[in-house]
């Protein structure tokens, strides 16, 4: 099934917007054996977004255009679609009144400029929009269906997700392209892929090929692996194998590999364990305790957080010996352990962590430049202490510290040894 | 100056990447007259790239292709567009020597799949890359001119400004699009616009005509103003005039109107002031504090931040009253007074902020649903505290109540009054 996507909004012509929404609609498309072969973004005008989708039906089995379906002058892909098709547009009562029921719903009553909205090219099929005013629109031409969706992605995706199950699924004969994501962090790419490349180039020609892109993003390396398989399940098995056998090479550095991201996977394991946290850091500045706070349900294991800026408030805060910041510096190893202990102490939490280091851009020296950063993880039973030297400009230090303090924290917790001990142990 | 934006790629067709060079490019057009009508994403494959090409030599004035001039087999753009112009290929023996000489100064042998880089269409301009081997080519056909560009943004947007300044801007006789941006918060888009548009609304017919878009994006509404000018100076000026009249509308609730986000321009009344700040935050988990540390130098005026996620670490950290707690609960606002109070009394600090809420999802109630806020903001001669109801799941609500303490705090530095004040005594 070849896809076109298009995206409809002038203001996605602009420097400022993206889109975005045809990331989920690929993915979606994919896991039904769609193959997404061109994306275009149209600006608000009826003619050029017909021409577009005159050209589309050219080779196209399936049409997804995203936007233009509010009730304004500028919304014109009710309009230009039925140019493109030379059909006929009619108002349906029944819209109309779904309309009216929602203003009403709301004690509102509907403005006639949403009349717009229930114009409706001749046979097309409307598909209800639970979360909003614009009804979708379903409309097949020869080998090629189209479909209208709204462009705000929490009307989108359920009318996708309807859309998939009961239209496009059924067609598909079940064959398509599955993914899953390894997360290894703590590790540059090139290494990860040295070790990885000869475990996963052998799968391209296996009974269920499997395709694998390596990304490097901010403090973080994914694997991705893409299955061409006769079922999600078919995919399912041989994901799971292909990951087990990536896992094993690759070692403890693989954080994830179900999606989670690193503050969950730490919130999963302390949660389990049973176990607290509390965190003192200067240079993320509150980051380290945003991120894992930001876990639904981190109020369970999250005891506090204390952001300890100036030297007195990593004395007063955490009781960091005045002298130590004297003797070594307020980013320095044993200032980063002994805040660690301090907060760990002060909140009786099972962990705590200690973040100090030079975000930048001012504050470096030659000794330590901008980018140095000390961490400190302390537990019952275990203690480790480290230094970073991080690259980049001041948001990007601050993510990465607190990326290594969230993995230090997963491997305390789990009593795994860091990726290099794992490397030198086999 | 009408324009196509094409990027070649077949990841950008993976549900992992977008592709943003064409926001720079969009840019850079817009600058100098140029209107982009179409952008679209195309996979590495010859016969389709042409065909899109093909379609856009219909009615563009300027094409600019970005992506697929690398070496390997994937890389078809040149295939492609010399098939759509019926231009036949040949081997161009100076950009030849050009490569051997830039591998040899690194110590390397050309590898012989580099050639394909030199292959050049018949009649087209070469455009010398300092930062990579894909030299850009530039091919003109009756009224449409096509720029081949390489992917990485290092290489293309170097080579893109000598193409602005050399080829472009000359013909484009300096009128361009210029735009700025207002940005809002602490008010509805629908309100902001019910205010605005009266104002904005004339300025399309105006000597220098300006077009507007409000763009309602988590927690602030932004207003781009673009004008169509001879000149950048005449632009400039007609935008400040065009600025200062919306923030004589729009009041103290315009916060920013030089690509300021909310946390500089706090950090920038916090030091023109010689003010210093502690934060205790509950719900933000310490989003709050992060924020007003992104900003490069804040720790001239940041003191320190505590989190305070269990009710015992409220009355540890910033001394919150047990019983304050327990009669009010600690979502309330005799807690987030009382949570500023604190933190501004221990830190020392000219301003205190206490934010403490539901981010939700659990822990809602009939009468405190899922994102009730409560914050307070206390000066030396002025305290505000206010009840936020926000919308969304957890990380939204983190946002907005961030947002919110960030803007109170910013009334209170200028000892502004609140949009919906300033409204009423208007």
């Amino acid at each position: 099934m070849k896809a076109c996507i298009l995206a409809v909004g002038s203001e996605m012509l602009t420097p400022f917007r993206v889109d975005t929404n045809s990331l989920y609609v690929t993915e979606r498309l994919n896991a039904i054996g769609g193959d997404v072969r061109l994306k275009a973004i149209v600006g608000d005008d009826v003619g050029e977004l017909a021409a577009v989708v005159e050209s589309a039906l050219g080779w196209a089995d399936l049409i997804v255009i995203t936007g233009g379906l509010g009730p304004t002058e500028d919304d014109v892909t009710r309009d230009a679609v039925a140019r493109a098709l030379s059909l006929p547009l009619a108002l349906d009562e029944s819209i109309v009144e779904r309309l009216r029921d929602r203003f009403a719903r709301r004690g509102m009553t509907m403005p006639d400029i949403n009349r717009r909205q229930a114009m409706v090219p001749s046979g097309a099929v409307v598909l209800p929009n639970p979360n909003g005013t614009a009804p979708g629109l379903w409309i097949e031409r020869g080998r090629t269906a189209i479909a209208l969706l709204p462009g705000p992605p929490r009307e989108m995706k359920p009318m996708l997700e309807t859309l998939v199950a009961e239209r496009l699924a059924p067609n598909a004969g079940g064959r398509g392209l599955f993914r899953r994501v390894l997360k290894i962090t703590g590790r540059a790419e090139s290494d990860v892929d040295a070790q990885a490349q000869p475990v996963y180039g052998k799968w391209t020609s296996g009974p269920v090929p499997i395709s694998t892109t390596i990304l490097a993003v901010l403090g973080q390396i994914e694997l991705h692996l893409t299955a061409d398989a006769a079922s999600e399940r078919e995919a399912g098995a041989a994901l799971d194998a292909a990951a087990a056998e990536l896992r094993a090479v690759l070692g403890p550095s693989v954080y994830s590999s179900d999606g989670r991201n690193l503050e969950a996977v730490v919130g999963d394991l302390l949660r389990e364990r049973g176990l607290t946290i509390a965190v003192a850091e200067s240079c993320t500045g509150g980051l380290l305790a945003s991120r894992l706070t930001d876990v639904p349900g981190s109020s369970d294991y999250v005891e506090r957080g204390v952001v300890c800026y100036s030297n007195r408030s990593k004395t007063e805060l955490v009781g960091v010996p005045e002298e130590l910041i004297r003797e070594h510096g307020a980013v320095s190893e044993p200032v980063a352990r002994a805040m660690a202990d301090g907060v760990r102490e002060r909140a009786g939490t099972s962990i705590g962590i200690g973040v100090t280091g030079i975000a930048g851009p001012g504050g470096g020296t030659p000794q330590k430049p901008v980018g140095t950063v000390a961490i400190a993880v302390v537990a019952d039973d275990e203690a480790r202490v480290r230094t970073f030297q991080f690259i980049g400009g001041r948001e990007m230090v601050k993510f990465q510290a607190a990326q290594s303090a969230l993995n230090m924290t997963r491997l305390v917790v789990m009593k795994a040894p860091a990726a290099r001990e794992w490397a030198e142990r086999r």
